[in-house]
């Protein structure tokens, strides 16, 4: 398989001129996936499900060159194994081809028709975006998904993958790549930046008239460098500070399965919840029993004063805990004095992901869910339900925090755009 | 009425701190716009209406004196006619705001609604964007027109008029406010910047923590300098240059009427034709007898050398004129060989705006539509549809030709994003 270009072989101007032309293709690309039939999509998803399988073994392969060289890097052992491809990890990078070619296709649907007054037809018609970048961090099965769900949409992709995981994306690409040619799609529909130079970053974000979107997934600290740089639209979130707020009128063993849920079924995902916010009417009833079967679970509490009266090992929150996302089994409680405390604790130090109230009350629920203004707000049901698959899109690429274009999880057809199509019988204003 | 600070008496940290404070009061304002009764927002707009009429000579009184030192702005007469209120315009205003009150309210609305296979009821419901940032040219009642878009899709917006217009805007923003009060809305949800200090401009875009969406209206060089400063979202076109493309099989009669309709009924406005295409098929037949209609409208034609010798007074296009928006009765035309040749000129030179195609094929119609990347793409009906009121929206604050949120015309909804809303009964991840 084709080996990456190393960085140090490229000087300045060469960087610049790769970087335009991976560009200049997508964007060609994008023009012929605009017309591409559904069909011919799906043909490519199923034949590189296939190919992943029968190419199994040199995947592995170039998968161990980067696992080898991955404590050069200074992964640890968590972010070794996310990285390490196996028969089983392939297996399901091929069922999610397969899953995407199952789902329905944003382009082409007809998401409004009228017909005016004067007979003119009107119809609103989903429509690719164009060329997305997508820059991601190290697990290699990102690839596949990313290039699916932008394929599938009809958008022209380029990838930028961690240079801890080059070989095994370069493997990755270049079997999708075999596959798009196989099924008539543009072969440019999929490229991978084949340098691991930071530069080329910086050059793609700058080309907006080239490309339509960037996409970063990662840490913080990527985002924020795609977010400051990008002339284009980013689709992304910072953090998820996420709450669950027990009020005055919730069932108590109900909040205790939310909140363990919400903090512990996942604790490094961006929906886990980071925070507890316990209404002062249910403190000496719930936080005894809540923290308990919290810590039992492993979590460390950081609570306020009236917290930590209640629960024996809690420690004093200071103000920062409240506006950190922990990704770790780490939890901020808060007594607040009623409702309205915690609205106003959620707009100030949350981040607009997903807030959750546990209630009976509906009155409390419909305001809740009114005022918390975050991408997702769930009543009675875990933080961890924030995700494209469990909210029914299929599939996500990202999950946003944007209020502009896509808010929420992201799936095919927030990767879509939409332009009037309007038909008439010589039809002039008046 | 009350005057606006004149530029000079503010230093640098006063404007900094005025700017702040209009986009902090901004934001406090939108949060309880956020939870309004449709109502309420309507009442405004009657109360507002009916406010215009009752005091129209005070609205003229002071609109005169903006009309006074107009021609000290270097304004001509027809700029100085846009900026005139007269009662027939004040009406058209009021009427204007009673229209806004009539339409849907896209907050609350629910999108889409799902019930997920584990019983998750998942509602995706239309909410405000926050605070918009609202800078236009001129004339005088677009300060209505967008206060009351803004207001009924809740969001607060802060207006930054043109300074021809501060005594008329002043005096109309002074009205809109005593109606919000009585209204019982927040009076800062709706606020003029009130110093003509250019700098405003810039540490207000600056502020996408505080302003979630800016929209510029006006000449091409205040989009481009709002593009170019804004950190938030921007709702814009830069220009209209829109084609009709006259294919092999078009009805002439019909195409005569769409290009000399497209081009004349409004040649200022952004979604009037700036270029003919004829199928070289038809050039013979069709060219003299269009010519000629649209000269005898006075329109001025820039051809290629196979229009021009077929129109007797057409003088030689170049390729300049094919990138230009006129927005005057002139008009550059070519003869393309056939129908691959026409997309990609539009391609090529167009603005991603208002592009039709007259023809009696159903197969190059389809194939238009799918293939020219336009906000709008019309089949045998003129440009000029490309316009909120004429697609059904009810009314419109600008035309976007960002692929991002919303395309072509804004409305209410446009104005608006969603939330996720997720309803259980203790439901957590397994």
């Amino acid at each position: 398989m084709s080996a990456a270009l190393p960085a140090s072989t490229l000087a300045p101007d060469d960087l610049s001129a790769l970087c335009l032309g991976l560009a200049q293709r997508a964007k060609a690309a994008s023009r012929v996936l605009t017309t591409v039939p559904t069909a011919a999509k799906n043909r490519w998803l199923l034949l590189a499900a296939d190919a992943l399988l029968a190419h199994q073994d040199e995947l592995i392969a170039e998968n161990a060159k980067d696992v080898a060289a991955a404590p050069g890097f200074g992964l640890n052992a968590a972010a070794i194994d996310r990285l390490t491809l196996n028969p089983k990890r392939i297996a399901a990078a091929a069922e999610g081809l397969r899953q995407v070619a199952a789902l329905p296709d944003p382009v082409g649907e007809v998401r409004e028709a009228t017909e005016r007054p004067n007979g003119l037809q009107v119809l609103k018609v989903g429509v690719p975006l164009g060329v997305v970048f997508f820059i991601y961090e190290s697990r290699p099965n990102v690839t596949t998904d990313a290039a699916a769900l932008c394929v599938k949409s009809g958008n022209a992709v380029i990838l930028r993958g961690g240079k801890e995981a080059l070989h095994s994306n370069t493997a990755l690409h270049h079997l999708l790549s075999i596959e798009l040619v196989r099924a008539g799609l543009p072969a440019n529909a999929v490229q991978l930046v084949p340098t691991t130079d930071r530069q080329a970053v910086g050059h793609l974000l700058a080309m907006n008239d080239l490309i339509d979107l960037a996409i970063p997934r990662g840490g913080k600290s990527l985002i924020q460098r795609v977010a400051a740089e990008a002339r284009m639209p980013v689709i992304k979130h910072f953090d998820g500070v996420c709450h669950v707020y027990v009020d005055a009128a919730a069932d108590l063993a109900v909040a205790e399965r939310i909140i363990v849920n919400a903090k512990c079924q996942r604790p490094g995902t961006c929906n886990a919840a980071e925070c507890l916010l316990v209404h002062a009417g249910v403190a000496d009833e719930f936080l005894p029993r809540a923290g308990a079967a919290l810590q039992a679970k492993g979590v460390e509490l950081r609570g306020c004063p009236e917290t930590c009266r209640r629960v024996p090992g809690a420690r004093a929150a200071t103000e920062d805990d409240y506006r950190t996302e922990y990704l770790d089994l780490v939890l901020s409680v808060k007594v607040v004095a009623g409702f309205d405390e915690a609205v106003e604790h959620i707009a100030t130090y949350g981040s607009h992901h997903t807030d959750a109230i546990v209630t009976r009350d509906i009155g409390a629920a419909r305001a809740f869910t009114r005022r918390v203004d975050s991408a997702a707000v769930m009543v009675n049901a875990s933080t961890r339900f924030n995700d494209g698959f469990e909210l029914g899109l299929g599939a996500e690429i990202g999950i946003s925090t944007n209020k502009f274009h896509a808010r929420g999880p992201c799936g095919l057809r927030e990767l879509t755009t939409y332009k009037f199509v309007v038909t008439g019988d010589g039809h002039v204003r008046e």
